[in-house]
């Protein structure tokens, strides 16, 4: 039977050990003036210390699933994507939490980037966490191949970008108040969340040299994934209080946001986090992978959490 | 003769045109949702139709400097890099306006983007811009080699990130109101622009495959030219009028920032933005390279130019 809490730890004690190094140690040391050192601060608030990890356990899980060894010679490749896309998922709630977005003032159960440091040293962070996202992907030392360097930075750009979570967070912006049919709701969704989620699954994916029947099953799996990964989370911020969350909860609500809980009811919304579970499990039986098993127990997590 | 200004609007004309064409094909045409218009309306706002574009006239002049021919395999990678860097250009200084900021409302001689469209219209646009700047660096049709995407992209993120770009506009936002001396003036100066200046040099000369030589001494040319960049723009900001410059003049010292005249005094700036010219041209002169003639062009007009 497998662990999914066991193997959790396993991975995030390594996750949380890489972020704690790399979130330093590309500030060239001869640079003493106060103001990196400000910035350094606030990226490192920004990333350590919390938050699931569902992204790079996600990474990780996928490449599990396609290495024919635990320890081969991309598994640098993999952690590195692994805290690329946390950093990009910490830039993007960083600025997400801003007074002209969100104006959210606790996030992990703490401040928020901006009330702790400040407007400006929080849009710098988030700016440079997503730099920084892209350097991890490119180590100058060799240690990952040229050509796996290139598909990941081109995977992350796209998902993160004006077709990906960007473009999502646009949408969402312009639809506060609005009536949104459950079609552009879940278009909203896709890119949003989805694209990040799914991301995050193809970059771990693309450690392993995936076949072409693997690549169409994972992308179904992360889209499925994904979008459940949200439809929930709409649930949790009706059913969940906030010291639960570590965020603010009901916000959706009192912002006047369309979520699928106000779209289909609660009920419905139970209801089609389920489906798109089983559609995520049946992409993975269609994959052929044998070892997709902490992919699996994730999704499983994804959709049955409490928080 | 070389004829700068000929050469500047052959390129200019190229790359007015490719970012006309790539700020809008990464929006999947499926999605006519009205947001992601608005970002991409943004997106186009805050890079088409101004700026003067050094940063991808010197991606293209380095690398016409190391091509062996002027239209080589290599030629479509220089013109993303150009594209890419002013991307980066572009998100930065949207960024920088935002009222948290520097809270500037004119650009370009046109109202900056948050006056335009909003704060968070303005943050996201920034957001989406610096990821396109990766998304074109790693075109998904085999157009530039791996080893090439992933080689730009490791310089354009550190250019672009905390070691960088983003660096230097955190210590400029901690050094207001304080005296700095030369050499954490000079610090501030290479990370906030002259880091990006010397990338683009570098991406464009990495699609000509330079040798060790050259890439010291193109690294010494964009040191140089970076820092007399920002040396002038002190200056200019003394002796210009805002409608020349397209911006608001003046606004360093009414910021109570620290400048190089402010330091220096002004004719003590201006020999020492000649000096780093002297620097600048004798790099090309040990680099070997024999057509260098637009970077040396473009090194004498950004130490000379009246805006």
């Amino acid at each position: 039977m497998f662990d999914l809490e066991q193997w959790s730890r396993t991975h995030l004690d390594r996750v949380e050990r890489a972020l704690d190094r790399w979130v330093t140690a590309e500030i060239p040391s001869g640079l003493n003036h106060g103001a990196p050192a400000q910035l350094v601060d606030a990226m490192r608030y920004a990333v350590l210390d919390g938050g699931k990890r569902l992204r790079p356990l996600l990474v990780l899980a996928a490449y599990e699933a396609l290495a024919e060894s635990p320890a081969n010679a991309e598994d640098g490749a993999a952690l590195r994507a692994a805290c690329a896309v946390e950093l990009i998922h910490a830039y993007s709630l960083v600025h997400d939490d801003m007074p002209c977005m969100d104006n959210d003032v606790l996030r992990r159960g703490k401040p928020t980037v901006h009330v702790r440091f400040g407007q400006a040293s929080a849009l710098l962070a988030g700016d440079a966490l997503q730099a920084l996202a892209f350097e991890l992907l490119t180590p100058q030392n060799d240690t990952v191949a040229p050509a796996l360097q290139a598909r990941m930075c081109g995977l992350l750009a796209r998902a993160a970008g004006s077709a990906g979570m960007a473009g999502g967070q646009a949408i969402d912006l312009a639809s506060v108040g609005k009536p949104l049919s459950e079609c552009q709701l879940r278009q909203m969704h896709q890119l949003k969340t989805g694209a990040l989620l799914q991301g995050s699954v193809m970059m771990g994916a693309a450690c392993g040299e995936p076949s072409a029947q693997v690549v169409t099953a994972l992308k179904t799996f992360g889209a499925a994934l994904g979008l459940a990964f949200q439809v929930v989370d709409d649930i949790l911020d009706v059913t969940a209080d906030s010291s639960t969350l570590g965020k603010t909860a009901g916000k959706d609500a009192s912002n006047d946001k369309p979520t699928y809980v106000s779209l289909l009811g609660l009920q419905a919304s139970r209801d089609y986090a389920q489906s798109l579970l089983r559609e995520a499990l049946d992409a993975l039986d269609a994959s052929g992978l044998t070892h997709a098993h902490a992919l699996r127990a994730l999704a499983d997590m994804v959709v049955n959490r409490s928080c």
